[in-house]
């Protein structure tokens, strides 16, 4: 089959049952946005909401805004509306605090379920605050708890009987390969482990069936494929079945039974909003709010279809254009196993990068050697992803790359 | 002395230094806003600097932004322009998380630093946050970990060598009474004992001086006397002589010595900046960072010194007008160990408050008993507090707080 051509990719944008979200966003003149898996874009209802709050609810409503604006709820009206999209009913998620802070509270919480063993598993090369915040609870509670990393294709024959809880990102951040949700859940269920889930990178992004998959617990942040903004707040996923008996150390005023009464004690909220700990970033949530309303008729199975498709055609693309560029694909090439983004290596990967940026084809540079490429189905045309390989064609056949001003590392890459 | 009419009131705010600072907020027509001390008011700064870093930094720069618009600095910034009101080097204080995060962070780390005692030490009814997050840092802890709770007159004695922390809030949320911050610091010291203050009731309230304190740890919100809005980000504090020695548990990426080397060990970085956890909350962060512009040339002495006028002004009102009506003063009639509120105590004192409000007069009610005022001298007038204490008189003398639509508690109160 021969390279699809600008044409064949217009013809694709025509036919595309998707192609209406895009006018849901604001998208920059004479930018290619592949960076969707780092920031969203923004929607359009974002700012005005946000305005209507700060200028409303904040400036007028005051204080009074808590109970009239619903303020105080917001951490479980956000999470209502994101549990369909990770197959969770909406009284098993809330939105707080960032994915770090949700990661210690769950992690604490599933050690505990399991007091007989001390191991915490998971993938070597995992997103680093994952690793880190693992790495943070074991080192707290001593008495022989650590965490153990493995490679990926070792996971599954980890899971023995010193293994309290497998906490996984769901999609790794550098290759884009997706774990079998499923499979090493059910794994880990037969060895007596819990399970976690980080959704960061694929909330969004294809279809999550939390509760088919018998998981455990989950969490995940809401500023890339869901565009809740940067730094949008996080949210936390406990089933019913093991609320009763969660019990996460953040233990502030917001997960209390009552929290307005006051009282010097601390008793647990019943059901998922003890998994809250302090007041909410209610502007933060505001504009996470505004923009889970693009959600409200997105087809997932056309999404996850759309999102194969755009990055099966970066690929081949890349591939034809740039034959003996030195690209070497990273992410797996089965669709089915990878995510909503491609990561190639390149020696030169963060120049390369820089290059494409200068001319506004956005993607990312993970050390140390990843270009990687976010494909965000609601806003990403095929003529997107066509003009994207052939700026990187461009720029490798005339060097572009090379030159001192992108080679200067910026403090975010 | 007779009582202070109307008249002399406007005389007063006719004289005051501080009253161009209230053009600087928005207030709605038709209220009396006396719960700053609960949520400030909204600088007219924030709208407009908020909705360019939504449209601008966010919707055009994207990803770009965390460099070209400095958000992953935002922390540090904020941080900065917080030290000069509590009497900290730009270098020790970061913006992260909220109260309760920060709690659970500082506390780990100072009892890190005391391995051979096993108290947290605060005052009985404190805010109740700050004992959960305590109670939740001992029990997962174990060990023998314990916090004891002691009567504000107790706390000084019950220092002893068992001790590893005592945690205060500085002005206490119910009463207003003010710590002497130096002096317990000073005991704590001679007992072994490190200090975290909790500044949540006293930052921008009146002038804090943690360095000549010889304060070891201190923390604090945003959307009271700073205005930084609804759940805006906290703030902590970790001197220079501490930070090489603070280990916080909730090692995220943002905490790493170099988060973007995406490594798969925790170094933490050097400085305060390991005192962070997750991704900050940008969208919360700017509203902050308008908010804190407020605060560049405010004469925090004259602010004491107005803080002290108006609340004693509202005693004298109240004592004399409401005298017989059931209200008993929780907050010390000394004004120099008062924070910047008043609290009365009365059997009715949710339906009084509810009957404020529908009047247009916001004040808070703190279960079980107290009616709490607040008194933000930046957009307070005299003439304000006459008004308050004329709507109060008038409530009591015809019972109007006496309904049941006044009697309903409403989620938040």
């Amino acid at each position: 089959m021969s390279t699809p051509t600008l044409d064949d990719c217009a013809a694709r944008d025509a036919a595309d049952p998707l192609a209406h979200h895009r006018d849901a966003f604001v998208l920059p003149d004479g930018v290619i946005y592949l960076d969707g898996n780092s920031l969203g874009a923004l929607p359009k209802t974002v700012d005005g909401r946000l305005q209507a709050a700060v200028t409303e609810d904040w400036g007028q409503g005051l204080v009074r805004s808590w109970n009239d604006a619903g303020w105080i709820d917001l951490p479980a009206t956000l999470g209502a509306k994101i549990a369909p999209l990770i197959g969770a009913p909406a009284k098993e998620v809330m939105v707080a605090d960032s994915t770090s802070v949700n990661l210690f509270k769950l992690l604490v919480a599933a050690l505990r379920l399991r007091p007989d063993r001390r191991t915490i598993l998971m993938e070597a090369r995992d997103f680093p605050t994952d690793l880190y915040i693992a790495q943070g609870v074991a080192a707290l509670m001593g008495d022989g708890y650590a965490l153990r990393t493995v490679p990926t294709k070792d996971i599954a024959a980890a899971i023995d009987e010193t293994v309290a809880v497998v906490a996984l990102t769901h999609v790794n951040f550098k290759t884009g390969a997706v774990h079998d949700m499923a499979g090493l859940t059910a794994c880990a269920h037969g060895a007596g482990a819990l399970t976690i889930w980080d959704l960061c990178h694929t909330v969004g992004a294809l279809p999550i069936d939390l509760a088919g998959a018998g998981a455990d617990f989950a969490l995940g942040c809401t500023y890339k494929y869901l565009n809740g903004g940067p730094g949008a707040p996080a949210f936390v996923y406990v089933p019913q079945r093991l609320q009763a008996d969660f019990h996460q150390p953040l233990t502030g005023w917001m997960g209390h039974a009552d929290p307005f009464s006051f009282v010097d004690d601390f008793t647990p909220a019943d059901g998922i909003r003890r998994a809250l700990s302090g007041t909410p970033t209610i502007l933060s949530m505001i504009a996470l709010d505004a923009a889970l309303d693009v959600w409200a008729d997105v087809d997932m199975p056309a999404l996850r279809a759309k999102s194969m498709a755009l990055s099966d055609l970066f690929i081949k693309l890349v591939e034809a254009r740039c034959a003996g560029q030195g690209f070497a694909l990273a992410s797996p090439r089965d669709a089915a196993r990878r995510g909503s983004q491609v990561s190639f290596r390149h020696p030169h990967g963060y120049a390369v990068i820089q290059a494409l940026i200068a001319r506004g084809v956005i993607g990312d540079f993970r050390a140390p050697d990843i270009a990687r490429f976010g494909f965000t189905p609601l806003y990403t045309r095929y003529v997107d992803v066509w003009q994207a390989a052939d700026v990187l064609f461009d720029i490798m056949e005339t060097r572009a790359w090379d030159t001192p001003q992108f080679k200067t590392r910026a403090a975010v890459t």
